[in-house]
């Protein structure tokens, strides 16, 4: 099935993205809201530290049904206390509200810079006038609205056939670094008129952000916002799909398909890319060696800022795997750029082939594929190069 | 006692630094020298790939015996296989025929470029006409040849009383990033005439470089070539230092002395840096706790980019300890930069402080300090701002 860079309804569902005034003149306020109540599944961020509506919306969507999720951007609800909780709860409490729900049943997300409050006035001005707005075909407005240092708001959609209906499933998503000041917290939204139970979606959501999500590094930090809900309101119709049946594994294809290729906007758009980097490591005697050697190379400065400069430069990624206690042997281990061997039976693969893969970083994309040969595991990493617009964006932020 | 950054002369050793050919028109060969057989340590990169020098280096120093060492800078001697073994044992079978003693004697390092083999004709000349230079105020020159990306040669001494004689510790070192091609390995090399014994000169070497060469990070990469070696030789006179004495705890404080002074400089002059950053963890529950935060803290872009910027970013360091499986109570936990509180009992010192932190970055180096309040484990990392330069100096050089 075919995944589009550009939103369409999704049946049951409304969104909207407006200008609350959190920000001095961007879109910073954001719902989704499906009609009936719908499953959800939803994943977050691993770090010990959590903001507040991570907290909220974890213990939500333990219950398998949500309504809808609001979020802000601009400002970040991190390390605020019982202030923080307050506010999370508030902002859900007015979006319920205009829709005629629980509370309970609104998931809230924000992202931005820590340390400061939520501005409540403006968010409880801001919510209903959202509300008002929300329409079938707010997905647009809605992935502006969440965007901080993103350079454009990343859509992704599939329409396909399940059990002889046509379904959809729709994700928005930001993030290009990590947090604040950048306030690049990794967010991602996700609905479908499918119908699915809530066990069944979690497991899938499951499997398929650590394919996706889990994949992606633009610095090698993790945020203590990352969120990834996804909503499944039954809304197109037909029999609820089963575990393990031809239909999930037709749905967990599609969902796979839209995260995957939100990973790979998120990716290209990391702070100050120039170029999405694929890394892939085959050939590892386990699939924990080939996850921490993809890691190891896919956050490697030394790596990150050889693609940048163009160069096909296998002793940085030689040197970062040694460094990281990654075991490999020079003779059997072959090393690719952009597709061109530069390295193999233990030594360079000559000028005519470097010239070539030099060439390769013309592209805005570029894979370093490892092939350790000791093994049959393999990981792969999607991240970006490291340029000095990354630096500047980082540096010249004041908090 | 008091360490300078200079040199002076170490009794019964000569050092040279001479331009051999090796690089276009800067000294790339460097040789010490003890005129009696010393007592040699040695430690080395942790890398599972090691270079050529380091396997002979290590195999020769378990002996605890050595006269010399001999060094190149401009390519290094990894990944080359066979021949790699062949050209570290030519280097140093040259060197000792020149000063008449086996070659099992000599020690050997080369750092530089990875891929391409040393130009043996060029070092089989160099060799003898080094040697002949050979003096007991080469050690400059010495520390100049060694250097790659280095923007200055770094030594540093001290001279104090061991059981009623004056003895000597110095030493030099080089290394600014991690490899090539920022050709940028750390190699440290140490003489001293006290007498010590072989066996208990390894127990201090290994203690002192857990306390300053392991707590030195400028990007997260260790190399495939760092090399530590002391060697002493017992010309001040005097009997040998002996295991748990007085003379034992002197030396090894004077030999700490001089190792944390060329850390201290050798992150100062990290690849692109304006500072040194020192980090310090207090209150942590277990010892490998605080070494991960130190680590997580100093080797994070978000907070080097910060230092660079001159934020006193708090935000940042509490999302990479997050990220990094730390668990921290920001109830518990303070953060000073540039020794000004940030952060403390869950919120933001205000305004104030933060100029008062944002002015400390004037300086040409800053702490970042965070006592996690849960324990009384602490744990400490040299390191330095990243800044546009080191982007330039990594994405620029083409191998």
């Amino acid at each position: 099935m075919k995944v589009r860079r550009e939103s369409r309804p999704v049946a049951g569902f409304r969104a909207v993205g407006i200008h609350a005034g959190i920000k001095r003149d961007a879109p910073d306020l954001a719902m989704i809201v499906s009609d009936e109540p719908a499953s959800v599944a939803a994943v977050f961020t691993k770090s010990t530290v959590v903001g507040a509506p991570v907290e909220i919306s974890r213990a939500r969507a333990a219950s398998g049904r949500a309504r809808g999720i609001v979020v802000n951007s601009g400002i970040s609800n991190v390390a605020m206390g019982a202030r923080g909780i307050r506010d999370a709860k508030t902002m859900t409490r007015i979006a319920a509200r205009e829709i005629d729900c629980d509370e309970s049943e609104f998931l809230v997300a924000s992202t931005g810079v820590i340390g400061e409050p939520l501005p409540m006035d403006v968010l409880t001005a801001g919510i209903p006038r959202a509300a008002a707005g929300l329409s079938v075909g707010g997905w647009d407005d809605a992935a502006e609205a969440i965007r901080t240092t993103d350079t454009h708001a990343k859509i992704a959609s599939t329409r396909f056939k399940l059990a002889g209906r046509f379904s959809t499933i729709q994700g928005i998503a930001k993030g290009s670094g990590m947090i604040e000041p950048n306030m690049a917290t990794m967010l991602s939204f996700l609905a479908t008129d499918a119908r699915v139970a809530p066990g069944v979606l979690r497991g899938m959501l499951r499997r398929v952000c650590d394919a996706t999500y889990n994949r992606l590094s633009i610095d090698g930090e993790g945020s203590t916002s990352d969120t990834v809900i996804l909503l499944a309101n039954g809304a197109a119709g037909g029999a609820p799909v089963r575990a393990g049946s031809e239909e999930a594994r037709l749905f967990e294809a599609a969902l796979l398909g839209v995260c995957e290729d939100l990973v790979l906007q998120l990716a290209r758009d990391g702070e100050g890319a120039t170029k999405l980097l694929r890394v892939e490591v085959g050939g590892a005697r386990t699939a924990a060696e080939a996850d921490r050697a993809v890691r190891r190379i896919g956050n490697s400065l030394l790596v990150k800022t050889a693609v940048f400069g163009g160069d096909p430069n296998w002793g940085r990624i030689m040197q970062t795997l040694g460094a990281g206690q990654i075991s490999w042997n020079p003779e059997t281990t072959r090393v690719r750029v952009g597709g061109i061997l530069v390295f193999s039976k233990g030594r360079s693969a000559g000028p005519a082939a470097r010239k070539r893969a030099e060439k390769a970083h013309e592209a805005d994309e570029i894979t370093i594929r490892v092939d350790l040969g000791s093994g049959r595991h393999s990981a792969r990493l999607f991240t970006c190069d490291l340029s000095y617009e990354y630096v500047k964006i980082n540096a010249e932020y004041t908090t």
